[in-house]
């Protein structure tokens, strides 16, 4: 018994997780994993990347609740949207996808912003 | 006039677009613009990595609809759900938010797959 303790996240995750068994050839299985391996790799990326992303923007909010400044910034998004979608068309990506994403995230920044907002104002 | 020719990318894109100019101390408009350079980079690494995990779900899109297999894979997207919590958990990062997201990207996977379904029922 000496292998390192597993963690939670080790212990729980099956990622041949799937409703397909019994229902599908095995050679088709072993290339759906495959491709599913991938997608996991990106998703474990996509979870870093998003929470280094909502540290920069508390590091914003604190700025703006310092300096009472309002939680969103119109012409930013803007900017931004704009910004996105030309990217995401270098990437093939769908434009759209690229800015309901976006909007999705900044949603999520705005609550935040107002939530360190009020806590500066009760402070 | 010997610089390179910009993309559209470049020409258009301010980033230091705001509608904060003229309400704020120029040294704290700095130090938002410097946060605010972080986030654009990071916000272009999660689209191409968007990008990349969009191409393997179409990969998993057309396996599907070449064995008749079901858009959707509910045992398969329990486990990532729970795997995504624990990742958020270890990240810093919100962990509702992290199924959230997850949960915005797989609808948009299951929209894909349907497409391509349809279309290989087309053909």
């Amino acid at each position: 018994m000496n292998e390192p303790k597993n963690t939670a996240l080790n212990e729980s995750f099956d990622p041949h997780a799937s409703s397909l068994h019994g229902e599908v050839q095995n050679e088709v299985l072993q290339e759906l994993y495959a491709i599913r391996g991938s997608i996991d790799n990106f998703d474990a990326q996509l979870v870093y990347l998003l929470a280094e992303r909502f540290k920069a923007t508390q590091r914003v909010g604190h700025l703006k609740a310092k300096h009472k400044l309002p939680p969103s910034d119109p012409n930013r998004e803007k900017a931004q949207i704009e910004r996105l979608r030309a990217l995401a068309h270098e990437a093939h990506l769908d434009p759209e996808f690229a800015e309901k994403f976006l909007n999705f995230v900044i949603s999520e920044v705005i609550r935040h912003h107002q939530n360190i907002s009020d806590s500066h104002n009760d402070a």
